[in-house]
Protein backbone atom coordinates (compact mmCIF):
# COMPACT_ATOMS: atom_id res chain seq x y z
CA UNK A 1 0.00 0.00 0.00
CA UNK A 2 1.39 3.38 -0.97
CA UNK A 3 0.43 6.44 1.15
CA UNK A 4 -0.19 8.34 -1.77
CA UNK A 5 -3.53 6.16 -2.38
CA UNK A 6 -5.24 8.17 0.48
CA UNK A 7 -5.16 11.01 -2.00
CA UNK A 8 -6.40 9.00 -4.77
CA UNK A 9 -9.25 10.01 -6.72
CA UNK A 10 -12.59 7.76 -5.67
CA UNK A 11 -14.25 6.29 -8.75
CA UNK A 12 -17.84 6.20 -8.41
CA UNK A 13 -20.75 4.29 -9.81
CA UNK A 14 -24.34 4.42 -10.11
CA UNK A 15 -26.78 1.59 -10.99
CA UNK A 16 -30.43 1.71 -12.52
CA UNK A 17 -32.21 -1.66 -11.87
CA UNK A 18 -34.94 -1.40 -14.22
CA UNK A 19 -38.34 -3.68 -13.72
CA UNK A 20 -41.52 -3.96 -12.40
CA UNK A 21 -40.73 -7.79 -11.12
CA UNK A 22 -38.30 -6.38 -8.99
CA UNK A 23 -40.19 -3.40 -7.98
CA UNK A 24 -43.22 -5.83 -6.52
CA UNK A 25 -40.95 -7.99 -4.56
CA UNK A 26 -41.60 -11.24 -6.77
CA UNK A 27 -38.19 -11.24 -8.42
CA UNK A 28 -35.27 -10.61 -5.56
CA UNK A 29 -32.41 -8.80 -7.45
CA UNK A 30 -29.09 -10.24 -7.56
CA UNK A 31 -27.29 -8.12 -9.56
CA UNK A 32 -26.40 -5.19 -6.94
CA UNK A 33 -25.03 -7.19 -4.62
CA UNK A 34 -22.53 -9.15 -7.91
CA UNK A 35 -22.02 -5.06 -9.22
CA UNK A 36 -21.36 -3.76 -6.28
CA UNK A 37 -18.55 -6.36 -4.91
CA UNK A 38 -17.00 -6.61 -8.75
CA UNK A 39 -16.93 -3.11 -8.73
CA UNK A 40 -15.19 -2.57 -5.13
CA UNK A 41 -12.34 -4.83 -6.18
CA UNK A 42 -11.66 -2.20 -8.80
CA UNK A 43 -11.82 0.49 -6.68
CA UNK A 44 -14.87 1.85 -7.65
CA UNK A 45 -17.67 2.54 -5.28
CA UNK A 46 -21.69 1.85 -5.87
CA UNK A 47 -23.07 5.47 -4.77
CA UNK A 48 -26.72 4.64 -5.53
CA UNK A 49 -29.09 2.11 -6.87
CA UNK A 50 -32.82 2.64 -7.85
CA UNK A 51 -34.97 0.46 -8.75
CA UNK A 52 -37.56 1.85 -11.15
CA UNK A 53 -40.60 0.72 -13.27
CA UNK A 54 -40.67 -0.28 -17.05
CA UNK A 55 -41.78 3.23 -17.77
CA UNK A 56 -39.75 5.15 -20.20
CA UNK A 57 -39.72 8.85 -18.38
CA UNK A 58 -38.97 7.39 -15.30
CA UNK A 59 -35.86 5.64 -16.85
CA UNK A 60 -34.72 8.77 -18.93
CA UNK A 61 -34.59 11.17 -16.00
CA UNK A 62 -32.95 8.49 -13.89
CA UNK A 63 -30.35 7.71 -16.36
CA UNK A 64 -29.92 11.67 -16.99
CA UNK A 65 -29.69 12.58 -13.66
CA UNK A 66 -27.48 9.89 -12.49
CA UNK A 67 -25.28 9.67 -15.41
CA UNK A 68 -23.67 13.01 -14.43
CA UNK A 69 -23.41 12.03 -10.57
CA UNK A 70 -21.40 8.88 -10.58
CA UNK A 71 -18.09 8.30 -12.83
CA UNK A 72 -19.99 4.85 -14.10
CA UNK A 73 -23.98 4.37 -14.62
CA UNK A 74 -24.61 0.66 -15.32
CA UNK A 75 -28.43 -0.49 -15.85
CA UNK A 76 -29.84 -3.74 -15.68
CA UNK A 77 -33.17 -5.10 -17.24
CA UNK A 78 -35.12 -4.51 -19.95
CA UNK A 79 -33.08 -5.10 -23.05
CA UNK A 80 -35.10 -8.16 -24.52
CA UNK A 81 -37.16 -8.44 -27.41
CA UNK A 82 -40.62 -8.22 -25.59
CA UNK A 83 -43.27 -5.09 -25.50
CA UNK A 84 -41.80 -4.58 -21.96
CA UNK A 85 -38.43 -3.94 -22.70
CA UNK A 86 -38.12 -0.42 -23.09
CA UNK A 87 -34.89 0.06 -21.67
CA UNK A 88 -32.60 0.76 -24.70
CA UNK A 89 -35.49 3.20 -26.13
CA UNK A 90 -35.12 4.88 -22.93
CA UNK A 91 -31.33 5.16 -22.79
CA UNK A 92 -31.57 6.79 -26.74
CA UNK A 93 -33.66 9.51 -25.41
CA UNK A 94 -31.96 10.12 -22.33
CA UNK A 95 -28.60 10.20 -24.11
CA UNK A 96 -30.82 12.09 -27.18
CA UNK A 97 -29.44 9.67 -29.73
CA UNK A 98 -30.98 8.53 -32.39
CA UNK A 99 -31.97 4.88 -32.90
CA UNK A 100 -30.95 3.28 -35.33
CA UNK A 101 -30.13 -0.56 -36.94
CA UNK A 102 -26.64 -1.46 -35.33
CA UNK A 103 -25.34 -3.49 -38.27
CA UNK A 104 -22.46 -5.35 -35.71
CA UNK A 105 -25.74 -6.48 -33.90
CA UNK A 106 -27.63 -7.58 -36.45
CA UNK A 107 -24.73 -9.56 -37.71
CA UNK A 108 -24.59 -11.25 -34.13
CA UNK A 109 -28.12 -12.09 -34.19
CA UNK A 110 -27.93 -13.51 -37.13
CA UNK A 111 -25.33 -15.69 -35.79
CA UNK A 112 -26.97 -17.22 -33.29
CA UNK A 113 -30.74 -17.27 -34.74
CA UNK A 114 -29.56 -18.37 -38.28
CA UNK A 115 -33.06 -18.16 -40.16
CA UNK A 116 -35.32 -17.41 -37.35
CA UNK A 117 -34.46 -13.97 -36.91
CA UNK A 118 -37.75 -12.52 -37.13
CA UNK A 119 -39.07 -8.81 -36.17
CA UNK A 120 -39.08 -9.40 -32.29
CA UNK A 121 -35.41 -10.43 -32.70
CA UNK A 122 -34.56 -7.70 -34.90
CA UNK A 123 -35.71 -5.07 -32.35
CA UNK A 124 -33.11 -6.15 -30.39
CA UNK A 125 -30.97 -4.62 -33.31
CA UNK A 126 -32.71 -1.34 -32.61
CA UNK A 127 -29.85 0.71 -30.60
CA UNK A 128 -28.87 4.13 -29.75
CA UNK A 129 -26.51 5.31 -32.76
CA UNK A 130 -22.87 5.62 -32.10
CA UNK A 131 -23.18 2.30 -28.67
CA UNK A 132 -20.01 0.21 -28.35
CA UNK A 133 -21.68 -3.68 -28.14
CA UNK A 134 -20.93 -5.57 -24.75
CA UNK A 135 -21.12 -9.28 -26.09
CA UNK A 136 -21.72 -12.09 -24.17
CA UNK A 137 -21.74 -15.91 -24.74
CA UNK A 138 -25.00 -16.63 -23.30
CA UNK A 139 -27.76 -14.62 -25.26
CA UNK A 140 -27.33 -13.34 -28.61
CA UNK A 141 -29.33 -9.59 -27.42
CA UNK A 142 -25.73 -7.72 -26.71
CA UNK A 143 -25.65 -5.16 -24.02
CA UNK A 144 -23.75 -1.55 -25.09
CA UNK A 145 -22.36 1.47 -23.63
CA UNK A 146 -21.85 4.69 -24.87
CA UNK A 147 -19.77 7.16 -22.81
CA UNK A 148 -20.16 6.29 -19.13
CA UNK A 149 -23.52 4.70 -19.39
CA UNK A 150 -23.58 0.65 -19.35
CA UNK A 151 -26.26 -0.78 -20.37
CA UNK A 152 -26.69 -4.64 -19.37
CA UNK A 153 -29.02 -7.19 -19.82
CA UNK A 154 -31.34 -8.47 -16.44
CA UNK A 155 -30.80 -11.72 -16.02
CA UNK A 156 -27.70 -12.43 -13.89
CA UNK A 157 -26.37 -14.76 -15.66
CA UNK A 158 -26.18 -12.68 -18.35
CA UNK A 159 -25.44 -9.43 -16.70
CA UNK A 160 -22.32 -11.13 -15.58
CA UNK A 161 -20.70 -12.64 -18.70
CA UNK A 162 -21.44 -8.50 -20.64
CA UNK A 163 -19.61 -6.91 -17.36
CA UNK A 164 -16.85 -9.69 -17.55
CA UNK A 165 -16.35 -8.98 -20.74
CA UNK A 166 -15.60 -5.05 -20.16
CA UNK A 167 -14.34 -5.56 -16.96
CA UNK A 168 -10.77 -4.87 -17.99
CA UNK A 169 -12.15 -1.45 -19.50
CA UNK A 170 -12.80 0.16 -16.22
CA UNK A 171 -10.51 2.47 -14.48
CA UNK A 172 -10.92 2.74 -10.45
CA UNK A 173 -8.77 3.71 -7.15
CA UNK A 174 -6.76 1.04 -5.20
CA UNK A 175 -9.86 -1.44 -3.89
CA UNK A 176 -11.79 -1.24 -1.33
CA UNK A 177 -10.47 -3.61 1.30
CA UNK A 178 -12.66 -4.24 4.58
CA UNK A 179 -13.04 -6.28 8.02
CA UNK A 180 -16.30 -7.20 9.32
CA UNK A 181 -15.89 -8.18 13.47
CA UNK A 182 -19.22 -9.60 14.79
CA UNK A 183 -20.29 -9.22 18.83
CA UNK A 184 -23.11 -9.52 21.35
CA UNK A 185 -23.03 -6.49 22.78
CA UNK A 186 -26.02 -3.66 21.96
CA UNK A 187 -25.50 -0.11 19.89
CA UNK A 188 -25.64 2.07 22.70
CA UNK A 189 -23.31 0.10 24.61
CA UNK A 190 -20.71 0.45 22.29
CA UNK A 191 -21.79 3.61 20.70
CA UNK A 192 -19.89 6.19 22.44
CA UNK A 193 -16.75 4.34 21.71
CA UNK A 194 -16.94 3.69 18.34
CA UNK A 195 -17.94 7.27 17.62
CA UNK A 196 -14.30 8.16 19.18
CA UNK A 197 -13.06 5.78 16.85
CA UNK A 198 -14.65 6.97 13.86
CA UNK A 199 -12.99 10.14 14.71
CA UNK A 200 -9.15 9.18 15.09
CA UNK A 201 -9.62 7.34 11.91
CA UNK A 202 -11.70 9.62 9.69
CA UNK A 203 -10.10 7.35 6.35
CA UNK A 204 -11.78 4.11 7.74
CA UNK A 205 -15.40 4.24 7.26
CA UNK A 206 -17.02 2.51 10.30
CA UNK A 207 -20.69 1.20 10.17
CA UNK A 208 -22.42 -0.75 12.73
CA UNK A 209 -25.43 -3.39 11.95
CA UNK A 210 -27.37 -5.10 14.51
CA UNK A 211 -29.76 -7.86 12.74
CA UNK A 212 -31.21 -10.86 14.79
CA UNK A 213 -29.70 -14.58 14.06
CA UNK A 214 -30.95 -17.70 16.58
CA UNK A 215 -33.66 -14.83 18.26
CA UNK A 216 -30.94 -13.15 19.57
CA UNK A 217 -30.11 -9.54 18.36
CA UNK A 218 -26.24 -9.27 17.23
CA UNK A 219 -24.19 -6.53 15.97
CA UNK A 220 -21.85 -6.66 12.82
CA UNK A 221 -19.37 -3.65 12.50
CA UNK A 222 -17.81 -3.42 9.67
CA UNK A 223 -14.77 -1.55 8.39
CA UNK A 224 -14.05 -0.21 5.06
CA UNK A 225 -10.69 1.29 3.64
CA UNK A 226 -7.98 1.57 1.03
CA UNK A 227 -4.95 1.62 3.34
CA UNK A 228 -4.30 -2.10 4.90
CA UNK A 229 -2.16 -1.08 7.63
CA UNK A 230 -4.44 1.69 8.73
CA UNK A 231 -7.79 -0.72 8.43
CA UNK A 232 -5.94 -3.15 10.62
CA UNK A 233 -5.20 -0.94 13.38
CA UNK A 234 -8.44 0.55 13.01
CA UNK A 235 -9.94 -3.05 13.48
CA UNK A 236 -7.29 -4.13 16.29
CA UNK A 237 -8.77 -0.96 18.33
CA UNK A 238 -12.42 -2.07 18.00
CA UNK A 239 -12.11 -5.84 19.00
CA UNK A 240 -10.07 -3.90 22.38
CA UNK A 241 -13.17 -1.73 22.43
CA UNK A 242 -15.52 -4.98 22.33
CA UNK A 243 -13.25 -6.79 25.42
CA UNK A 244 -13.15 -3.49 27.41
CA UNK A 245 -17.02 -3.78 26.98
CA UNK A 246 -16.95 -7.45 28.17
CA UNK A 247 -17.52 -8.92 24.96
CA UNK A 248 -15.41 -11.29 22.93
CA UNK A 249 -15.60 -10.27 19.11
CA UNK A 250 -17.24 -14.00 17.84
CA UNK A 251 -15.90 -13.79 13.97
CA UNK A 252 -13.44 -11.10 12.46
CA UNK A 253 -13.90 -11.60 8.48
CA UNK A 254 -11.47 -9.80 6.41
CA UNK A 255 -12.00 -9.90 2.91
CA UNK A 256 -10.15 -7.64 -0.25
CA UNK B 1 -64.89 -6.24 -7.82
CA UNK B 2 -66.75 -3.43 -9.03
CA UNK B 3 -66.30 -1.81 -12.51
CA UNK B 4 -65.96 1.53 -11.00
CA UNK B 5 -62.75 0.22 -9.64
CA UNK B 6 -60.88 0.70 -12.64
CA UNK B 7 -61.01 4.62 -12.61
CA UNK B 8 -60.26 4.68 -8.51
CA UNK B 9 -57.01 6.66 -7.17
CA UNK B 10 -53.79 4.97 -7.47
CA UNK B 11 -52.16 5.05 -4.55
CA UNK B 12 -48.10 4.89 -4.71
CA UNK B 13 -45.49 4.49 -2.40
CA UNK B 14 -41.40 5.47 -2.30
CA UNK B 15 -38.69 3.71 -0.34
CA UNK B 16 -35.27 4.44 0.25
CA UNK B 17 -32.93 1.92 1.80
CA UNK B 18 -30.42 3.89 4.08
CA UNK B 19 -27.10 2.19 4.23
CA UNK B 20 -23.62 1.52 2.70
CA UNK B 21 -24.28 -2.41 4.36
CA UNK B 22 -26.91 -2.46 1.49
CA UNK B 23 -25.37 -0.89 -0.96
CA UNK B 24 -21.75 -2.11 -0.90
CA UNK B 25 -23.73 -5.76 -1.61
CA UNK B 26 -22.84 -6.82 1.93
CA UNK B 27 -26.05 -7.36 3.45
CA UNK B 28 -28.98 -8.69 1.18
CA UNK B 29 -31.88 -5.86 1.59
CA UNK B 30 -34.86 -7.78 2.83
CA UNK B 31 -37.35 -4.91 3.33
CA UNK B 32 -37.90 -4.13 -0.02
CA UNK B 33 -39.97 -7.14 -0.90
CA UNK B 34 -41.13 -7.14 1.73
CA UNK B 35 -43.37 -3.34 2.25
CA UNK B 36 -44.01 -4.08 -1.70
CA UNK B 37 -46.26 -7.16 -0.83
CA UNK B 38 -47.98 -5.22 2.00
CA UNK B 39 -48.67 -2.72 0.10
CA UNK B 40 -49.58 -4.13 -2.47
CA UNK B 41 -52.30 -5.34 -0.46
CA UNK B 42 -53.62 -2.57 0.64
CA UNK B 43 -54.02 -1.56 -2.97
CA UNK B 44 -50.42 1.03 -2.60
CA UNK B 45 -48.21 0.42 -5.50
CA UNK B 46 -44.46 1.11 -5.18
CA UNK B 47 -43.29 3.29 -7.65
CA UNK B 48 -39.64 3.60 -7.03
CA UNK B 49 -36.79 2.40 -4.57
CA UNK B 50 -33.78 4.07 -4.25
CA UNK B 51 -30.39 2.29 -1.93
CA UNK B 52 -28.21 5.36 -0.85
CA UNK B 53 -25.05 5.59 0.98
CA UNK B 54 -25.08 6.80 5.01
CA UNK B 55 -24.71 10.39 3.16
CA UNK B 56 -26.85 13.69 5.11
CA UNK B 57 -26.92 15.42 1.62
CA UNK B 58 -27.70 12.59 -0.20
CA UNK B 59 -30.70 11.36 2.27
CA UNK B 60 -32.17 15.04 2.27
CA UNK B 61 -31.99 15.04 -1.23
CA UNK B 62 -33.63 11.55 -1.87
CA UNK B 63 -36.22 12.37 0.64
CA UNK B 64 -37.24 15.94 -0.87
CA UNK B 65 -37.60 14.45 -3.86
CA UNK B 66 -39.57 11.32 -3.48
CA UNK B 67 -41.76 12.43 -0.88
CA UNK B 68 -43.78 14.80 -3.95
CA UNK B 69 -43.40 12.23 -5.78
CA UNK B 70 -45.59 9.31 -4.11
CA UNK B 71 -48.17 9.26 -1.97
CA UNK B 72 -46.46 7.63 1.10
CA UNK B 73 -42.78 7.64 1.30
CA UNK B 74 -40.79 5.05 3.38
CA UNK B 75 -37.47 5.11 4.78
CA UNK B 76 -35.18 2.08 6.23
CA UNK B 77 -32.17 2.03 8.04
CA UNK B 78 -29.87 4.51 10.21
CA UNK B 79 -32.30 5.75 13.17
CA UNK B 80 -30.50 3.52 16.18
CA UNK B 81 -28.03 5.39 18.70
CA UNK B 82 -25.04 5.36 16.27
CA UNK B 83 -22.48 7.79 15.11
CA UNK B 84 -23.56 6.33 11.42
CA UNK B 85 -27.15 6.79 12.08
CA UNK B 86 -27.52 10.06 10.74
CA UNK B 87 -31.38 9.45 9.35
CA UNK B 88 -33.11 10.99 11.61
CA UNK B 89 -31.50 14.39 11.38
CA UNK B 90 -31.38 14.08 7.76
CA UNK B 91 -34.98 13.68 7.93
CA UNK B 92 -35.59 16.67 9.86
CA UNK B 93 -33.36 18.60 7.48
CA UNK B 94 -35.26 17.35 4.58
CA UNK B 95 -38.91 18.70 6.09
CA UNK B 96 -37.26 21.59 7.41
CA UNK B 97 -38.11 20.63 11.19
CA UNK B 98 -35.74 21.35 13.92
CA UNK B 99 -34.44 18.23 16.19
CA UNK B 100 -35.79 18.40 19.10
CA UNK B 101 -36.05 16.05 22.51
CA UNK B 102 -39.16 13.81 22.39
CA UNK B 103 -40.82 13.43 25.57
CA UNK B 104 -42.69 10.19 24.62
CA UNK B 105 -39.83 8.84 23.05
CA UNK B 106 -37.74 9.56 26.05
CA UNK B 107 -40.74 7.36 28.39
CA UNK B 108 -40.35 4.72 26.01
CA UNK B 109 -36.66 4.50 26.00
CA UNK B 110 -37.07 5.21 30.32
CA UNK B 111 -39.50 2.10 30.11
CA UNK B 112 -37.08 -0.29 28.62
CA UNK B 113 -33.89 0.60 29.45
CA UNK B 114 -34.51 1.66 33.06
CA UNK B 115 -31.43 2.98 34.83
CA UNK B 116 -29.16 2.29 31.85
CA UNK B 117 -30.74 5.22 29.86
CA UNK B 118 -27.24 6.83 28.06
CA UNK B 119 -26.27 9.32 26.27
CA UNK B 120 -26.14 7.22 22.96
CA UNK B 121 -29.56 5.71 24.02
CA UNK B 122 -31.30 9.45 24.68
CA UNK B 123 -30.26 10.21 20.88
CA UNK B 124 -32.63 7.82 19.88
CA UNK B 125 -35.73 10.25 21.47
CA UNK B 126 -33.86 13.67 19.52
CA UNK B 127 -36.90 13.86 16.54
CA UNK B 128 -37.72 15.85 14.30
CA UNK B 129 -40.54 18.45 15.90
CA UNK B 130 -43.90 17.45 15.56
CA UNK B 131 -43.71 13.89 14.36
CA UNK B 132 -45.95 11.09 15.37
CA UNK B 133 -43.69 7.81 17.19
CA UNK B 134 -44.06 4.80 15.68
CA UNK B 135 -43.54 2.28 18.16
CA UNK B 136 -42.44 -1.85 17.78
CA UNK B 137 -42.72 -4.46 20.34
CA UNK B 138 -38.82 -5.30 19.54
CA UNK B 139 -36.52 -2.56 19.98
CA UNK B 140 -37.43 0.42 22.37
CA UNK B 141 -35.93 2.62 19.35
CA UNK B 142 -39.41 4.15 17.51
CA UNK B 143 -39.69 4.54 14.24
CA UNK B 144 -42.13 8.06 13.54
CA UNK B 145 -43.87 9.93 10.27
CA UNK B 146 -45.04 13.12 9.06
CA UNK B 147 -47.17 14.05 6.45
CA UNK B 148 -46.56 11.63 4.27
CA UNK B 149 -42.97 10.63 5.56
CA UNK B 150 -42.33 6.87 7.29
CA UNK B 151 -39.18 6.72 8.97
CA UNK B 152 -38.66 3.12 10.15
CA UNK B 153 -36.02 0.78 11.35
CA UNK B 154 -33.62 -1.18 9.40
CA UNK B 155 -33.44 -4.46 10.89
CA UNK B 156 -36.44 -6.19 9.25
CA UNK B 157 -38.25 -7.65 11.81
CA UNK B 158 -38.23 -4.06 14.12
CA UNK B 159 -39.30 -2.88 10.52
CA UNK B 160 -42.20 -5.50 10.25
CA UNK B 161 -43.53 -4.61 13.58
CA UNK B 162 -43.06 -1.16 13.11
CA UNK B 163 -45.05 -1.50 9.82
CA UNK B 164 -47.81 -3.06 11.51
CA UNK B 165 -48.08 -1.23 14.37
CA UNK B 166 -49.59 1.54 11.40
CA UNK B 167 -50.38 -0.53 8.91
CA UNK B 168 -53.91 0.44 9.63
CA UNK B 169 -53.90 4.04 9.05
CA UNK B 170 -52.78 3.68 5.41
CA UNK B 171 -55.33 4.56 2.86
CA UNK B 172 -55.09 2.63 -0.49
CA UNK B 173 -56.83 1.42 -3.49
CA UNK B 174 -58.13 -1.83 -4.32
CA UNK B 175 -55.57 -4.55 -3.86
CA UNK B 176 -53.51 -5.61 -7.31
CA UNK B 177 -54.13 -8.89 -8.11
CA UNK B 178 -51.49 -11.15 -9.81
CA UNK B 179 -50.87 -14.10 -11.73
CA UNK B 180 -47.45 -16.22 -13.19
CA UNK B 181 -46.99 -18.31 -15.81
CA UNK B 182 -43.85 -20.41 -16.72
CA UNK B 183 -43.01 -21.78 -20.01
CA UNK B 184 -40.21 -22.96 -22.02
CA UNK B 185 -40.83 -20.72 -24.67
CA UNK B 186 -37.90 -18.11 -25.83
CA UNK B 187 -39.03 -14.56 -25.65
CA UNK B 188 -38.54 -13.82 -28.81
CA UNK B 189 -41.40 -16.07 -30.54
CA UNK B 190 -43.50 -15.01 -27.55
CA UNK B 191 -43.01 -11.22 -28.38
CA UNK B 192 -45.75 -10.20 -30.96
CA UNK B 193 -48.55 -12.11 -29.41
CA UNK B 194 -48.01 -10.62 -26.04
CA UNK B 195 -47.93 -7.24 -27.31
CA UNK B 196 -51.00 -7.75 -29.19
CA UNK B 197 -52.59 -9.18 -25.68
CA UNK B 198 -51.00 -6.32 -23.87
CA UNK B 199 -52.83 -4.08 -26.50
CA UNK B 200 -56.05 -5.59 -25.73
CA UNK B 201 -55.72 -5.68 -21.81
CA UNK B 202 -54.50 -2.02 -21.10
CA UNK B 203 -55.44 -2.36 -17.80
CA UNK B 204 -53.60 -5.17 -17.16
CA UNK B 205 -50.05 -5.07 -16.91
CA UNK B 206 -48.20 -7.79 -18.51
CA UNK B 207 -44.63 -8.73 -17.65
CA UNK B 208 -41.92 -10.96 -19.48
CA UNK B 209 -38.88 -12.79 -17.39
CA UNK B 210 -36.49 -14.61 -18.71
CA UNK B 211 -34.72 -16.79 -15.63
CA UNK B 212 -32.20 -19.60 -15.49
CA UNK B 213 -33.42 -23.07 -13.47
CA UNK B 214 -31.35 -25.43 -13.99
CA UNK B 215 -29.08 -24.79 -16.68
CA UNK B 216 -32.55 -23.91 -18.95
CA UNK B 217 -33.89 -21.12 -19.74
CA UNK B 218 -37.53 -20.09 -19.06
CA UNK B 219 -40.25 -17.64 -19.13
CA UNK B 220 -42.22 -16.00 -16.32
CA UNK B 221 -45.24 -13.77 -17.58
CA UNK B 222 -46.64 -12.31 -15.04
CA UNK B 223 -49.95 -10.53 -15.07
CA UNK B 224 -51.21 -7.57 -12.67
CA UNK B 225 -54.42 -5.65 -11.81
CA UNK B 226 -57.16 -4.58 -9.97
CA UNK B 227 -60.10 -6.81 -11.36
CA UNK B 228 -60.16 -10.17 -11.15
CA UNK B 229 -62.55 -10.76 -14.00
CA UNK B 230 -59.87 -9.09 -16.79
CA UNK B 231 -57.13 -10.47 -15.04
CA UNK B 232 -58.25 -14.50 -15.91
CA UNK B 233 -59.59 -13.54 -19.11
CA UNK B 234 -55.96 -12.25 -19.92
CA UNK B 235 -53.86 -14.82 -18.03
CA UNK B 236 -56.34 -17.40 -19.97
CA UNK B 237 -55.74 -15.69 -23.52
CA UNK B 238 -51.84 -15.99 -22.21
CA UNK B 239 -52.21 -19.52 -21.90
CA UNK B 240 -54.15 -20.07 -25.67
CA UNK B 241 -51.16 -18.44 -26.63
CA UNK B 242 -47.94 -20.28 -25.26
CA UNK B 243 -50.15 -23.54 -26.50
CA UNK B 244 -50.84 -22.38 -29.89
CA UNK B 245 -47.08 -21.58 -30.07
CA UNK B 246 -46.47 -25.32 -29.20
CA UNK B 247 -45.81 -25.10 -25.50
CA UNK B 248 -47.85 -25.76 -22.11
CA UNK B 249 -47.87 -24.08 -19.62
CA UNK B 250 -45.52 -25.03 -16.93
CA UNK B 251 -47.34 -23.56 -13.34
CA UNK B 252 -49.79 -20.98 -12.91
CA UNK B 253 -50.02 -19.60 -9.74
CA UNK B 254 -52.36 -17.17 -8.36
CA UNK B 255 -51.95 -14.68 -5.79
CA UNK B 256 -54.04 -11.85 -4.26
Amino acid sequence: MQPSEKEEKVYTAALVIIGNEILSGRTPDANLAWLSEQLNRRGIRLTEARIIPDIESVIVSSVRELKDKADYLFTTGGIGPTHDDITTAAVAQALDLPLVRNEEAVRILQDYYRNDLNEARLKMAMLPKGVRLIENAISAAPGFYFENVYVLAGVPRIMQAMFDSIAGTFRGGAPILSNTITCRLGESVLARDLSELQGKFPDIDIGSYPHFRGGLLGLSLVLRGISDARLREATDQAIEIIRKLGDEPRAVSVRQ
